[in-house]
């Protein structure tokens, strides 16, 4: 088994790496800028080792890290989501030194990462892909000779692109001809490689993504999928497992869609099989997410698998513990990314100190958070500073508990986007299950809501004289 | 339904019921001394009055409560546990003024808190008793009688007693003779009546309680089983969700023999019956506890269901929203009791100033709490201020958990058991689900421990220099 871990990340995901570590007897070795020196993975993990005064560099730089987990004596290293967590490279770096690194081989991170590769890939296991280009476009003309029979819009991707970056809509062959030569500048300019491929586009659809765990012994399986429509510009706000809006027939067919693609490419470790499902009840592939997700909880909460001692335990060459008939999934699951931003300001971030924490609490809450009072939250890395997660057996109740606990928990010094998080819930849309990736953008209103200052202790004020005179 | 809530408690328990009425649209109202001013229940709550200076009166006067709900518009109230929460009256006073009571009727109160008629009242149900006299002893020497054919050594208790008061245990004639007439002072001191009963003394038995729950039309079920003996002093430490040392067929046997005797004595609304299990794997009906209890979490993590709304709903005249093939449990639950005391010094109680609080969180982890950054504990309730509870799918990822969660859980400024209950996960005995009421008692070793202060701010600085010094 494995001993020590280095965790190549901060933050929440790296909190959360260390509590897995704990719980498996497995030493945990934490990683940090100078401007991380009082986060709490500093605080949580076993060791902990400084990467300088550089804000970001130190979490980008592969052979680094891999000489600290070796000069640390680790035997393995988990990237995390972000920052390293998709390059094959240190995947590569890792296993050439010796060290396991906790995710899928190199060759499956480059293959997945490219995104016609992968597309390729999935239509030979089978899958239903998005109509496009069979492979890269060579130029503007092939482009427009391609999406003429597909029908606008289309989508215009830089192949080596993710997480919403490299993506253009072009609603017809106009804007297609102005986008082309700024798409291609875009992808060599942030991926290194001028390849774009073409798609058609499916005009708000919903997304839908199955977790999957394979080992190195050949078994592959899911655990069922979430729902994670709710975006604002391609980023996550809200998390669903499993999603509303889906029957078991459908559940059934994309789970074992993602596990047979996870099978065919020969993944192992932990992934995510994205596909949209258009207002026909039609699934497309998306994309294959070769890493831990920040939305793993949810999942978690519905199978009672934990997914990242999982991911350890695969990395450490052991078999899955349990089989495809073992998973049941049981009630409802929702995470709320609390992110330190101003829904009411266009979303800016709102880095700081946080002057008071409550923890929420109770049956069915759950944080992953990288918050306490006091702590100051550096400006140099993504906003998303906690995740609530609510879980319960019943989609109103889920609801109900979700409203509550956004409630429950405080957070002040900072805006955040918990009161942006309660109108979501206020949506008879939401609240109905129905929702596609087009409703953050349908509904500019949810930003206008109004901030209550707590009015407990005037009421308390006011009812403790009304008790008085009444002589109680 | 119900609209509005006055929770005649305080603390944790008042914050667990508002969290519920929060998720069914009931508004809730608190109540507080003034020692409770700053308590998270009165921050919690939509409304809160205050009951005045007198630090625990308040709590324990049922016709004021009664008129407050009346006067602050509430339909119902609700008892929590302790204070008036098996006091018949405060039900009798509630149903006579049209404000429903949250719990059994105050027959049915009155009943079960008379030892020798609950125990009557289960004979006849078909449970198992402890043998013992038939009802209450009238003087010594029948006391002496009865115990002789009994054998050594037996239980002198006190028929209105509760809560491990009033209870002697006698080893010998002479024993019994001495303790006779303390025990019939003590219980009328305490509980105005001089009834005492005598029992054959379990010696080191298991405590096993099953959760009931039972509706107004006549159905009743069981929530499984709790395991709480791990006691000090007849006061519950640890208490685990399902019993590590029941097979299935004990497990379904007990869980029958409590939803019968709910049934067989008109039992309606939440309650535990209490049995003693003895090394020969015998079950003896203890008591029953006509309330809410402060483990009730550990039967919600395992079955799912939230055992506060199933009260209100019963008392709002609903029916269980299921039925006894509905419950499923799954995996395993621990709570443990975060008290304000010195485990080192005698369980002394630590009250004052939380200087600083970390909530533990992750996977797994729940809290039920009343405590916070910057809170002063007052020192005139009882020290329990928080519950650390944990859930997980097997039994040794669940100490495993546990072991990490303690860890995870930093309350400063104040001495707690938090330590305390880190040594008992350390126990072999225990790991291995082998423990009866004697362990706190035969392992006085278990406070012996060494308080560790956080190292890691030492072990980054040392870490830091070694990583500059390789020029990494």
């Amino acid at each position: 088994m494995i001993k020590k871990i280095l965790i190549a990340n901060r933050g929440e995901i790296a909190v959360r790496i260390v509590r897995a570590c704990a719980e498996l007897g497995i030493r945990s070795v934490a990683v940090y800028a100078e401007a991380d020196r009082h986060s709490l993975h500093v605080k949580k993990a076993d060791e902990a080792y400084s990467l300088g005064p550089d804000t970001v560099a130190g979490y980008l730089n592969a052979h680094r890290l891999v000489n600290l987990a070796i000069a640390t004596g680790c035997d393995a290293l988990h990237p995390g989501y972000g920052f390293l967590s998709e390059n094959a490279e240190l995947a590569e770096i890792c296993t050439r030194r010796g060290v396991r690194f906790i995710g899928p081989s190199a060759e499956v991170i480059r293959r997945m990462g490219d995104k016609t590769a992968a597309r390729q890939a999935m239509v030979e296991a089978g899958l239903p892909v998005t109509p496009g280009s069979e492979g890269n476009i060579s130029g503007l003309d092939e482009a427009l000779a391609v999406a003429e029979p597909l029908g606008y819009p289309v989508m215009l991707k830089a192949t080596s692109g993710g997480g919403g970056r490299g993506i253009r809509r072009c609603n017809d062959a106009d804007e297609l001809r102005r986008n082309y030569d700024r798409v291609v500048s875009e992808a060599t300019k942030a991926f290194g490689s001028a390849e774009v491929f073409l798609e058609k586009c499916i005009v708000n659809p919903r997304h839908i993504e199955v977790q999957v765990l394979a080992d190195s012994h050949g078994n592959a399986i899911h655990l069922y999928e979430r729902d994670c429509s709710i975006q604002r510009r391609h980023q996550k706000l809200v998390e669903i497992a499993p999603s509303p809006q889906l029957n078991d027939e459908q559940r059934e067919y994309i789970g074992e869609l993602a596990a047979r693609a996870a099978s065919t490419v020969g993944y192992e470790n932990a992934g995510t099989v994205e596909f949209l499902l258009d207002h026909d009840g039609n699934f497309y592939f998306m994309e294959m997410n070769t890493r831990l997700q920040v939305e793993h909880p949810v999942t978690e909460e519905i199978t009672g698998v934990d997914i990242v001692a999982e991911q350890i335990r695969i990395a450490a060459g052991e078999p899955l513990s349990f089989k495809q008939e073992d998973i049941q999934a049981r009630g409802f699951a929702m995470e709320f990314r609390i992110n330190a931003e101003d829904p009411k300001n266009g979303f800016l971030p709102s880095f700081g100190k946080i002057t008071r924490y409550f923890a929420p609490g109770g049956p069915g809450v759950r944080t992953d958070g990288a918050i306490y009072t006091g702590y100051e939250i550096p400006p140099y890395y993504d906003s998303m500073c906690a995740k609530l997660i609510v879980r319960a057996s019943s989609w109103p109740q889920l609801i109900a508990r979700a409203e509550r606990a956004l409630h429950d928990m405080g957070v002040y010094g900072i805006k955040t986007t918990i009161p942006y998080h309660l109108e979501i819930l206020k949506s008879e849309e939401f609240r109905r299950g129905e929702f596609d990736t087009g409703f953050v953008e349908a509904h500019p209103e949810l930003s206008e809501y109004h901030v209550r200052r707590p009015t407990h202790e005037l009421a308390a004020a006011i009812a403790a004289s009304i008790a008085a005179s009444m002589g109680m």
